[in-house]
């Protein structure tokens, strides 16, 4: 099994000759694979990526790349126990796989169905609202976010080479941006897997997903200002990336996740006994021991208040000692080797070092019972737990990262104190909460929000259905402050938008209206030959409009209305009282009232291509309607969207009652479902 | 005049006695201000802004940030005059101090009013919605922001030493982050007439903002990962503060705003003779001479079809010859002299090199006739145009940033050679499109739009009202990929954010809701003893709930609505027809009757604090509504926010309708205005 892996490069497999490295097992040692990436024309690959992969994917719409994303992840799914079976010798236990390769599936399932449900059947996306710019609306900005014109570089790292993979590119494919990612050699063989899966469903354009399987070489060298450079793993490679010239010359947009010595707090009331203290130490076992510690999401910093600190160590200690290690692929084995014996030195010497400011109060760093593998020549390391005396002057325990079921327990006086502490980690990717009590958990929540990406709020009524500590979630940022880079990933289409290039649009609004296909206050509104309503949603143009005859409203139908309804509020019903109301010059129309007669004013009733009414956005009820005010409609097409069913579509209206004198007095958007028949556009 | 300029670090002047560099006038070469920072305790600024001013903006809400920020403009509104008396000896006339000057006090009252109106009442926002995690609804996460810890650091450039300033300190503050400013030593002594400004309005937390008036020294070493640096200026000073060690090793937040070979488009429709074809030249004529062409927005590349190349240059020559240059303070004179002569210095040299690959076809850059001004000892240089003959192979005229009043012009053959000729300026702040077709516009927008932070259309439409290609708008991101720096500033809220830590929070539904002070469906919906429509504002609590009673609707109910309203939809008159469409089992009642109906439902009719209802939000029609369907409404307080008037309050209320099986009809934000009559807020 001492084969090549192969890069996947300029739409071919390149299958390396020289230069290779050995890759060996974490369980026993032996070569599993080898690596280079001797060979190949760096510069050639980046061009093929922005020559090739990028305009075929900006041909696509976010639905279109949003509909491949599925597709690929389902055809992973269908070969999840073969990488399964390979990512063992990484290590990986099934809980871990459970993490790298059922999560970095479920990311893309996600990001194919947030494409499809959050962004527009188009290339680009409206961002926020429109800006107005002159005082007679003649002149608006607008913010549309487009493709960058360039590729995705993703540097991944050893300890999930899946989900790192997954969780990287499907944002930026979705985005539209040709990726060119990298696995850390030590695990390359299970991503070389998964990129093999990639390329047998031929899902993807050419040119959109190229994979390197070893050093970088050149590569970064060929970047310029569309282009995107995302890192995951240690510091010092990080500043590495981030210092090299072509991206500080041409401001290459940078994404780092690197150090993070992420903690989690217990609250003052979490006393022992609390569900709450019983949660804490369930869920710090657990960061310690998933992966065998080795995510960064894993809890490195115990902080609990003083009077818990012996029951702490002595419930870890308890839960600890009962971890079988040993052969990831045993089923009565709870955690596997480290990555390598390399990243167990590493580990170890982190332990040392933390150690001068602190003892170890369980386990052995040089020392551990196995449950099979191969104890000389595994990576095996069973988990250590220190205790920091004095946290608030200690530095290496805030700073060292041991990445690996290493943890530190620290205590803390009061709230102050504990986030004092948390803060002394400069900057995390996530920390944990855990407490019941309100303002407990508003102080450090508050206190420590601005040093993390994700804070993780757990207590009895959480518990059963919290995601955990160290799971990043696709619907949520990833990626923290300071230490931990800076940088920030998924956070659902935030994710995205990393990929996307922000531009202010100024101009009049017939001109922003056809640029954004959507109509705009100021624009052109055509009222049609028929009703918009008897359109097909394909023959329907934005701008479409129709204006109504209007209804005067009188006196009884306000009391009619009332009386029919059970709305008698005061303002409808009591001249007096009305007038007495800071808004209302004397008794008013219900705004439901309105809206009702204004649906009566633009209703069609006969079938027709539109099928329902399905909603209301943004309604504001500008100036009172009062008794004898005679009200008119004018509603204009304001943006379609093809709906998921081919058969249908969705329509957004821009609706504006107005008052006999011209005024505006209610505003809304109304969501309709109409058919498609499959009409051709009107001219 | 001589006098030293001061600094302003921990809350008091500081006046430099060595290392003072003189700074000569633009318009005579005298020297009228000299700068110093030695001897200013760069560790202690920082520390001072961190410890003293952060804690103090942090304990303000948005709202009462913005209260300061729009009293501050107000006090410095009352002293154009003597600003714009200072700012002549930069070069400025009359009309640069329109952008410098009152766009920089124009943009401090655009963020206050941003800041009341779009940010709460909060120490935090809350973006977005919320993501469930968990199937049963019992885990949820949300995304907050919340003031960084740390200190903004702001260079700015000296072309703008009023507007530069404000333009940065006002997103900063308004976040809760305090300010240290160090204007660009050439033009300090305007930057520190308006520090003396905002000193003596003293409306600023101490602590909130500092001066640096001369060289960073230091500084920069005290950074961490809280803190943010943000530059205008050059590429080279741009990278060397990105590079610093600590901002690299620390990942402290960059934005960076630097060279950009900003382009003007001519489209292939706009023909000498038409409307766009004078916006045109009139626009780059105004880029050219506005602040001496000393804008990092000005057009600096002047792209047309080829057919139209000789009258644009034939028209712009015209224009230009007709600019009367010399003493700024002079009515009769509309362009100024460069900044200093060391500014007209580098503009000469990157004249000539831009001339290696372009031709010289209108000015001379070594020679100008002035009105009034020292010939000698000032900066005058005058509007020089070039031509550049190959533009598609040319280097020089993409990348070299001549800034003074300098342009050249490049002819294209199609618009896809007009696409490649703007992204060679390898990304820029602003480009503008002159056109009056639909398909040039759309073709050259979202071909250049990845290279631009911005990019304004101009045809006859908007003309008029347009804010021109040069002006960044504080509701508009200025700023650019690539060449520019890739920062973004301003934007609106986007420009505060920059200064806020994004932190995506996971827990329970009750706990999300208490940290948010916004109900959350799944939090506790407390069913109060009177209806809380009875409850003044401030007795009103998050999750104030009313439940009431059914109401069934029958087809009568349906009919004799209809017959009101109008509304005869056959959805709802039909049952026959109504059983085809594929959203309904057959007849269903209005939309608009399920409203008025649960508005009959919860009303409480006799006078009180609930005012008005204003509006509605996201509503949507879940499920249909049979005849022989029971209705009930549930009605929580979901988000309290005090009106601007003190006697108010905006209550969003989650709204909830039922039917008889406990399925989700309609729900709906209903948004209420309530009395404040000072009462305390419910135990």
């Amino acid at each position: 099994m001492t084969r090549p892996l192969s890069s996947y490069v300029l739409d071919r497999w390149f299958v390396p000759e020289e230069g290779l490295a050995d890759i060996p097992s974490a369980i026993d040692g032996r070569i599993v694979a080898r690596a280079s990436t001797l060979g190949i024309d760096m510069a050639a690959v980046v061009h093929h990526g922005r020559t090739v992969g990028g305009p075929a994917l900006r041909a696509m719409t976010f639905h279109e790349r949003a509909d491949r994303l599925r597709a690929l992840a389902a055809h992973l799914s269908a070969h999840k126990d073969a990488l399964a079976a390979l990512a063992a010798e990484t290590g990986a236990t099934r809980r871990d796989n459970v993490f790298d390769i059922d999560g970095g599936i479920g990311t893309l399932f996600a990001y194919a169905s947030r494409g499809r449900r959050e962004l527009p059947a188009e290339r680009f996306v409206m961002e926020g609202g429109t800006e107005p710019l002159s005082k007679d609306g003649s002149f608006l900005g607008l913010h549309v976010m487009t493709p960058l014109r360039g590729v995705a570089v993703h540097v991944n790292a050893f300890n999930f080479p899946c989900w790192g993979m997954l969780e990287k590119l499907a944002p930026a494919l979705l985005a539209g941006v040709p990726v060119i990612t990298k696995p850390a050699t030590a695990t390359a063989y299970v991503a070389e897997a998964v990129m093999r899966l990639i390329v047998e469903a031929d899902l993807l354009p050419k040119g959109a997903l190229q994979f390197l399987c070893g050093a970088a070489g050149t590569l970064l060298d060929h970047l310029t200002g569309q282009d995107v450079l995302s890192f995951t793993g240690s510091a010092a490679t990080s500043r590495a990336l981030r210092d090299h010239p072509a991206v500080s010359r041409h401001a290459v947009r940078f994404i780092a996740e690197r150090d993070s010595l992420n903690a989690a707090v217990l609250g003052p009331d979490a006393v022992a006994g609390t569900p709450e203290f019983d949660l804490f130490v369930k869920e710090v076992v657990r960061e310690m021991t998933v992966k065998a510690g080795q995510k960064c999401t894993a809890i490195r910093r115990v902080i609990v208040p003083r009077a818990q600190e012996a029951a702490v160590i002595g419930a870890l200690a308890k839960q600890l000692s009962a971890v079988a290690i040993g052969d990831p692929r045993r089923e009565d084995v709870r955690m596997g080797p480290l990555a390598s014996l390399s990243q167990r030195a590493a580990t170890r010497a982190a332990v040392r070092e933390i150690a001068r400011e602190a003892e170890i109060v369980f386990g052995d760093p040089d020392s551990v019972a196995i449950v099979g593998g191969d104890a000389a020549a595994g990576a095996f390391m069973g988990p250590v737990l220190l205790r920091c005396p004095d946290p608030l002057r200690a530095v290496a325990p805030h700073a060292v990262e041991a990445f690996g079921p290493v943890a530190t327990v620290m205590a803390y006086d009061d709230l102050d104190d504990a986030v004092t502490l948390v803060a002394k980690g400069e900057g995390s990717l996530v920390a944990s909460v855990v407490t019941a009590d309100d303002g407990h958990a508003d102080a450090l929540v508050f206190g420590i929000a601005a040093h993390h990406g994700r804070v993780h709020v757990l207590d009895r009524d959480s518990a059963k259905a919290s995601t955990g500590h160290g799971s990043p979630m696709p619907g949520l940022v990833h990626g923290g402050p300071g230490r931990a880079g800076g940088g920030e990933e998924l956070g659902g289409l935030r994710g995205v938008f990393h990929y996307l290039q922000r531009t202010a649009i100024q101009g009049s609004p017939r001109r922003l209206s056809a640029l954004t296909r959507t109509w705009l206050p100021g624009a052109p509104a055509a009222v049609t030959a028929e009703h918009p309503f008897r359109r097909d949603f394909d023959a329907l143009a934005v701008g479409d409009t129709v204006e109504t005859p209007s209804r005067t409203i009188t006196v009884a139908d306000i009391e009619h209305f009332a009386g029919f309804t059970g709305d008698t509020f005061y303002a409808h019903m009591d001249e007096d009282a009305a007038a007495a109301n800071p808004f209302f010059p004397g008794r008013v129309a219900h705004g439901y009232l309105i809206l009702s007669f204004a649906a009566g004013l633009f209703v069609d009733p006969a079938p027709g291509p539109l099928l329902a009414n399905y909603g209301l956005d943004a309604l504001r009820f500008l100036k009172p309607v009062s008794p004898g005010d005679a009200i008119r409609v004018r509603l204009t097409v304001k943006h379609k969207q093809p709906a998921r069913k081919p058969e249908y579509g969705e329509v957004r209206w821009d609706v504006e009652v107005f008052n006999q004198d011209g005024d505006t007095v209610a505003r809304y958007d109304l969501l309709t479902m109409s058919a498609r028949t499959g009409a051709a556009p009107a001219a």
